[in-house]
């Protein structure tokens, strides 16, 4: 094979109760990405198309992700590698932008050495391209981009990344609103220390949660959806972000919270109906705003990277 | 039915992550309790063998957790019941003891009632008694009494506790250290605000402890039996409390810590041979220590209550 192309797909990481560990992947969203071998030795990024984003591999997510990937391969390829990216997820969305290109790369490029390392080896190198784009080498996104479905980051160092199970017949309402929030102020709005009784109170619910996948107790489910430590601060960042969740949740949705960092705000919904129902209330509140937005319906895409081509 | 005589079992609470949240049920180590219906209504403690406790029904946690159900029954029975109790587990043990009477007081009038109620209903008349005992209606004990395995508190206002899976030929080893330690000295040590940073490694392990349970998977149990929230603590309150888990790590124990407040410690092992070698191990530690000790080796308890006889 010298040539693949995929489809990286957005995902949605701090899924309420789970902040900095549980994440889900979206389907329909996402990035395009070629990677092709060349005879060049190392990474380039040849084109993006849809953003303005930096060309030079060590300022590029997906060039560094790709260059972590081949300092860790013990035989060295004949080859290099080139990446064209159609970037369709906007940076700063909150629905894993830079995990689509990290992700995506870090994929490509291990298919095409015919795959020397597995998914979850993946996330480690993928984790690289996150630490250039918001100086953590953070995972919650990556992970369900590479693996599908629902993760949970069970340890940051050493890495330990869980594939969970997946509700059926689960659907996401993801509502960006195009306004910019920096990953910096999203971090210094929240206190550095917590209420011990509030923990207890999330972590009973990240317990649940996955209890609700594994039972697939969708009743469950919505009712550990829950953020007592995360949301409470960054909603102030995100415009009409109550009034968001409480027409999701008035309209059937089984929870609703920020998406990543924000601004992007997440709904779950059982059944295809009802979460067509929920996209069009959410829709009526948003476009009295004056604040432009995108509002997507995905369905969880439980095998994360899709090959579109390869030859 | 006119009597039953009930073994009521002895129970881990605050396992590691799942502070607050998490217990498991024990084996061979409980109370033994004796209830029939009487002339008389309402609840009378008529013995208690074993143990200095009061017989006033309303400052017993058996009485107190008797009266909560027959207060939310909507056909008050025409008898009363009289309550025996053989005391097995010492007070202030940290595996349970007055959850041990307070599940087995309903338990067992809830038998004699013809079973009004389910084992899940009977957690809150249960919690009643705990109430009394510890100033909280906390159900992290009764729950693993009631339902046996493992058992998470999702929430405690609604309550609603989960039945967890649990891992097959799993043994518990419990040291525990015959010192007092008051509850409120065990709640006066802890802050009351903790590192967010702490907090999300304790939800991340308390979803991977249920993932393992669900999963079967013995080495993610292990990795996920940390504390980085209560441990550092209360610790300080058990004598030789780090150099028992490190005697436990190192003779192959999943994972041990403090049993609910303390001081009792305890230690998982997956298989008896390993087990048995542990428990020798913490021995040897605890036997230089001029500290009386009562050293516990027991299964994880599925069923909870047992019934031992009934006529």
């Amino acid at each position: 094979m010298n040539e693949i192309q995929i489809f990286s797909p957005a995902t949605v990481a701090n899924i309420s109760c789970g902040f900095d560990v549980l994440g889900c992947c979206l389907e329909g969203i996402g990035d395009v990405m070629t990677v092709r071998k060349t005879g060049d030795k190392g990474i380039k990024i040849t084109r993006i198309i849809g953003e303005d984003l930096p060309l030079e591999t060590e300022k590029n997510v997906a060039g560094v992700a790709g260059l972590a990937l081949l300092e860790k391969l013990t035989i060295k390829p004949d080859c290099g590698f080139e990446i064209e990216i159609d970037k369709r997820i906007k940076p700063g969305s909150g629905i894993g932008s830079s995990a689509a290109s990290a992700a995506g790369a870090v994929y490509a490029i291990n298919a095409l050495l015919a795959y020397p390392f597995d998914n979850f080896e993946l996330i480690d190198f993928a984790r690289a391209g996150e630490k250039l784009a918001c100086g953590s080498p953070i995972s919650d996104n990556v992970a369900p981009a590479l693996l599908g479905g629902f993760t949970l980051v069970k340890s940051a160092d050493p890495l330990k990344v869980l594939k969970l199970p997946t509700l059926k017949d689960l659907y996401v309402i993801i509502l960006h609103p195009q306004i910019e929030i920096k990953t910096s102020d999203a971090r210094d709005i929240l206190p550095k220390h917590f209420p011990l009784t509030e923990a207890v109170k999330q972590w009973a619910n990240v317990g649940s949660l996955v209890h609700a996948l594994h039972t697939g107790d969708y009743e469950l489910f919505a009712a550990s959806l829950h953020d007592y430590i995360v949301e409470p601060y960054r909603s102030k960042l995100i415009p009409g972000f109550f009034e968001v969740q409480r027409t999701a949740l008035e309209h059937g949705a089984l929870g609703s919270g920020i998406s990543g960092s924000g601004p992007s705000i997440f709904a779950f919904c059982q059944g295809i109906e009802k979460a067509n129902r929920v996209k069009q209330a959410i829709d009526l509140v948003y476009k009295n705003k004056q604040i432009p937005y995108q509002l997507y319906l995905s369905e969880i895409n439980t095998d994360g990277i899709k090959v579109l081509n390869s030859k």
